[in-house]
């Protein structure tokens, strides 16, 4: 991105403006739309600094680095919009894997025609997240397609963090007998996108839980060091996150449903279509696997942190070849936790 | 992205196969393509460690990150295609930062219903060129878009790089009398794209000059520590690179026009089309802004080296606080080359 106000151009019209073509092209309305729009909204001394890139001095260590690129649908939603889940989705995958977030590049691809007053808002949405979080946006570029090539706004971010010394997040370090914490209400925000998706033909009072965990991951680490791992439960949900693991360290988990913690809101629209919380997809949640002598310390950690005031152990690693996720009813049933093939939501970040 | 392959679903069809929406639902569809696909083309143990980001040891020193998506049209173009430009654009960002390349990341934004084979072979094209320059790709994400929602494929690359101890380019360093060398001829993959296009009826024998150039900043650096400034003329070509750092250094500066290397070819297109070579976009040349004393050992690095055999000094900073870009012609005219709004050329890279 380059810096500051070229001459000989009117300001941008922030209110009935759109985007056109031209405001990819890499010539003066790039260098404006830039200066005047995402500058503001990202403040950041590395974008001012006119040079197609960033540098950063980071705190010695092992870098992590994660990249999310959000097509969610629609753009704004109860509880956020696509520039607040870029932010906290790519934020929370480089925290998920112990380290301190450091720095996002922002990549936006805009559809000709797209008012400027929502990229305006979408970038002011995500710059502010990325501050609260204390997590710098420092580079990024803006993409400009023809009116029907494109969705709108598509954002990816990466993100890029030192990982914490002495600690070692890993799938693969999960053993038979860890237990598994959820950090809050699992659904949210997948309720959250359905309820104003185009067919879907219910009112829901459920608000995206669309959140940026760092700060949640780094109280729970600084309190327990020795969490085996991290995982925020987005695409997928529970049931995902949780066969993906079960796969890599090769073992199953079982599953108290009874105490998955899930709000009746979410339940009621699960019930009305067919759906299982338990693949849809968080924002602002997280599972830590621990083991069994660590799980007082790890929930007081996150209980004590306001993003983990529900924090609750919801099941545990068992030994299993065959690496099965199942769970157990308060009816004394017991099902299979599936790994679906896809769906059932599409475009759900 | 996740590892390994996963039972109870066949084989993806690399032939005949088109992309679902379920291979970006995060599901099993998802890590097949995954598993099947990306992990083959990228080869990296970051990537099949089964975590969702990737950790780096890079060596100390500043970091450099830049971030660009690639929404290039027609996707396949002579001389490479966008899975090539997406790894040079982003490997050529970072190196202009005087810092020696360490890694991508890589995000497709996917339409449905697009060619498995396609994306196979643009998936292959990106992993080969990161791996002939040396560049790891450590994470990854993939997003599918409805059938008219998104156009083919786009790919966001994020670089990370490590900056050279004792070197430090940037656009604010030039002063009055440096001199700006280019590292070939300009305008090439203008023109080869444009050669594709619908609606622009000429043939032309010109492929893209797409290349990485991290091999060749890492000569040119070694021989001359001190270069001003990097800069690679994609979008905008010449014109508008010069002109921003013209701005951003508060300086002037003054081409020769019969010595700016253009193939005949280009030339011939530029006359049709009402174009100009110093608009038009390169993605395998540099531009390094030297001071005079270090100019003969600049030249000699570049030319030895096989992506820079036709580097030549095409001009120099000059006084001027209006911060004009000019051009002399061999008839001795001087015009000004002015710093477009926006086109002529959408989606070139």
């Amino acid at each position: 991105m380059s810096a500051r106000k070229r001459p000989h151009i009117g300001k941008l019209d922030l209110k009935a403006g759109r985007i056109s073509m031209e405001h990819g092209a890499g010539g003066k309305l790039s260098a404006q739309l830039v200066a005047e729009l995402f500058q503001p909204a990202f403040a950041d001394e590395a974008l001012e600094a006119g040079d197609d890139g960033a540098t950063l001095d980071l705190a010695s260590g092992a870098l992590a680095m994660s990249t999310d690129t959000f097509v969610v649908s629609p753009l704004f939603f109860p509880g956020g919009d696509i520039g607040k889940l870029a932010a906290c989705g790519t934020i929370n995958d480089v925290a998920m894997m112990g380290a301190d977030v450091a720095a996002l590049s922002v990549g936006f691809v805009i559809e000709e025609g797209f008012a400027l007053a929502d990229l305006d808002r979408i970038a002011r949405s995500l710059g502010d997240t990325a501050r609260a979080a204390r997590v710098r946006i420092v580079t990024g570029d803006t993409k400009v397609v023809e009116r029907g090539k494109g969705d709108g706004v598509f954002i990816n971010t990466t993100g890029i963090g030192v990982r914490r010394p002495g600690v070692s997040v890993a799938a693969r370090s999960v053993r038979p007998d860890d237990v598994v914490i959820v950090s809050g209400p699992v659904g949210d925000h997948g309720v959250a996108i359905l309820s104003r998706r185009p067919g879907y033909d219910f009112e829901a009072d459920v608000e995206s839980d669309c959140a940026a965990l760092n700060g949640l991951v780094a109280a729970l680490l600084d309190a327990v060091p020795a969490v085996k791992a991290l995982r925020d439960p987005t695409r997928g949900g529970l049931a995902a996150q949780l066969n993906e693991i079960a796969w890599t360290a090769g073992c199953g988990f079982a599953l108290d449903e009874d105490v998955v913690p899930v709000r009746p809101e979410v339940v009621a629209v699960c019930d009305l279509l067919g759906l299982d919380p338990l693949d849809l997809p968080c924002e602002g949640r997280l599972m830590a696997f621990v083991a069994p002598q660590d799980v007082s310390a790890a929930l007081a950690a996150l209980r004590a942190h306001p993003l983990g005031q529900g924090a609750c152990v919801i099941g545990r690693a068992v030994a299993d070849e065959r690496r099965l996720v199942t769970a157990r009813t308060g009816f004394g049933g017991e099902r299979l936790v599936d790994w679906r093939a896809g769906e059932p939501l599409p475009r759900i970040c």
